[in-house]
């Protein structure tokens, strides 16, 4: 038995969740939406599974989901990407675990931030890499010269960003970006950068891939998820977009961690990426309002809520609510208590963790959010 | 860059079957049936996406599949599973990711058997684990106790048997089982059972997991497919089963793989296993006419062709049919001079390669296998 799992708990998403499912509760922790996605989009798998091949696809992606991809991010995000570019991955854990198996070698240094999303750590230590961990914290989760400076060096071999940044709601900006894209380059090192958020941008903000940086296209890894996209979280269909130095290694790892994806979803995905702009403004247009109902009422019932600029969540700041529990005890006290799930924020961190903010997923339809609302006035 | 990855080739399979679109060729070669799977199965899955959620199932499987999988073990293995010793994954290729990264530390001795299915060894060694290699051969691919006692010692922590063994369609006797069981229960190993091929077994023959075997069933990781036994390859949804103390750990190495699998195909499999012992007794008679369909029109061209007990697959034994070329050189003028694709057995063995036998896939329709069988005489 390897340590690393005997000792390792079940993710905190699914915890939450089970408890949710135990007790009966609203679930605002793992972030889904309660609806069923795009009917256009479902119609579409469903209506490949009769007409198509259930037969293996490409190991590396039906041709039309790497094209669409490649034109996605040419139209939406000035990405030069071409399909062979592009590998399609069984969600987007599998490829940061394609990604880390493929890049990390043992001793490698890796540069995470923290809050970090669940996968990074425990696939970065099986992976024989040392972490480097960079630690964020509200209300700016501000990326520092001096804090990447102490975490670079001469053995860093990879380095890990999660942008927008699940949980903070908080999108990188540019300075940070320039700041992070010198170390990476000056360490001839590779940047996997875990865009799951990319389409989930609020208030006319427009994500920036750290592969558009300049001396970037040719050492970043840039993963992204149809799932996210498309509020079709249980499909697990995602990406990943690397120069052909990188792909080829990349698609190695891959095909040995699942070889290939249900080529109807593939083929649905690559359908829903081919949909106008006004589809990703109204998707975002609702995400916002959604955000802003529940924002509204946890506001209005004395709840202190930082603006989320991008993501399914939102967080709520304990103290600043005058409430002295630290995050992990009052989601317990609330699932248990007063029938909401949401995810203490502290389980995004290795050491120090910041403990006094809770997330909640705002990805739900209305009469859920408002359920929650009322019970989260109970709450305060 | 892990130098594993720079290095390794692309899988055999998906090589030759690019190589088939490219050259218009039968394809003979990869693993998967040319008919698209049982249509209600395949609209089970239709009707699920419609009319169920989309969203993350559990971490480990909806429950339905889970019950599924062990109701189905119950009834057509006598073997004592219960739900939660099954974990759902994306195909038995990530069950085989994550039961080695979950056993497997670095320096712990892996046995594994030759021929080698293409995932096991890259993933044996990105674990950190040394392999023992341990030779089959044809005719009889047989496992022996001196084999087997060079291969085991002190340091052997996993074992990795493939049974029914692709590509060489024979099943493991119970005397290598007995043999294999012995040695494993001795060294305190654990014992990762691919079982893909368990349903596809002929001539009246049964399936053994070593599971059922005296001693083994807390100590063995027992693989299966969906995709394999309805012929739905692109499926990719798999399970490992375990006793409860490697369930927990196999499953937290999965949450960090693909996290869950999609939940319409998960509901279909569970649906399809449910199916009644005339459903699989009329599939398997089905391969059997494809096999002695094939194998007829071979042997009459004056091909020399072993018997298959189980798998989709025949060999093709190049000596005996008077063709001296070595089986990669013959598999290559096979599918561009004669337009069909087969698999060159050597590319099974890490070292010491049996070179002389080609495996030839025959869970296709009676038409192309009769094209097939047409260039495969002219190709004597
Ligand atoms: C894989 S379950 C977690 C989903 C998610 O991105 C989150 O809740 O943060
Ligand atoms: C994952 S592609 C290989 C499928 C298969 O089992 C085979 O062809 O041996």
């Amino acid at each position: 038995m390897n340590p690393l799992y005997a000792t390792m708990p079940t993710t905190i998403f699914e915890r939450m969740s089970a408890r949710a499912r135990e007790m009966g509760a609203i679930n605002l922790g793992q972030g889904f939406p309660d609806s069923n996605g795009p009917a256009d989009v479902v119609d579409a798998a469903a209506r490949a599974l009769v007409e198509r091949s259930n037969q293996y696809p490409p190991m590396a992606g039906l041709p039309e989901l790497r094209e669409a991809v490649a034109a996605h991010y040419r139209r939406h995000q000035q990405l030069d990407l071409q399909p062979e570019e592009v590998i399609v991955t069984s969600g987007a854990t599998e490829a940061i675990a394609a990604a880390i198996l493929a890049l990390v070698s043992p001793g490698d240094e890796v540069v995470m931030f923290q809050p970090l999303y669940d996968a990074y750590l425990p696939l970065v230590l099986r992976a024989g890499g040392v972490p480097r961990l960079v630690r964020l914290a509200p209300p700016d989760w501000r990326i520092t010269a001096e804090a990447l400076d102490a975490a670079f060096g001469e053995r860093t071999r990879v380095a890990i960003l999660n942008t927008p940044l699940n949980p903070a709601g908080a999108m990188t900006g540019p300075d940070a970006l320039a700041l992070l894209a010198e170390r990476v380059i000056a360490c001839d090192a590779v940047l996997v950068s875990d865009e799951v958020w990319e389409h989930v941008v609020f208030d006319g903000r427009r994500h920036v891939s750290p592969m558009a940086l300049p001396g970037m296209r040719e050492r970043t890894v840039k993963i992204g998820s149809a799932g996210k996209i498309f509020s079709l979280t249980g499909w697990k269909v995602g990406w990943m977009c690397a120069a052909p130095a990188l792909a080829g290694p990349l698609s190695r790892a891959h095909q040995f961690l699942t070889f290939t994806t249900p080529p109807n979803l593939q083929a649905a995905a690559a359908y829903g990426l081919g949909k106008d702009d006004a589809y990703f403004e109204e998707m975002r247009a609702n995400l916002a309002r959604s955000r802003d109902r529940l924002a509204t009422q946890l506001g209005e019932a004395g709840w202190s809520v930082p603006r989320s600029e991008a993501t399914y969540f939102l967080s709520l700041d304990l103290a600043a609510s005058g409430i002295a529990l630290d995050d992990a005890t009052f989601c317990d006290r609330l699932v248990a208590e007063f029938g909401v799930a949401a995810i203490p924020v502290s389980a995004f961190y290795a050491d120090d963790p910041v403990t006094g903010v809770v997330r909640l997923c705002f990805a739900k339809r209305d009469e859920t959010l408002d359920a929650a609302a009322e019970r989260m006035a109970r709450a305060l």
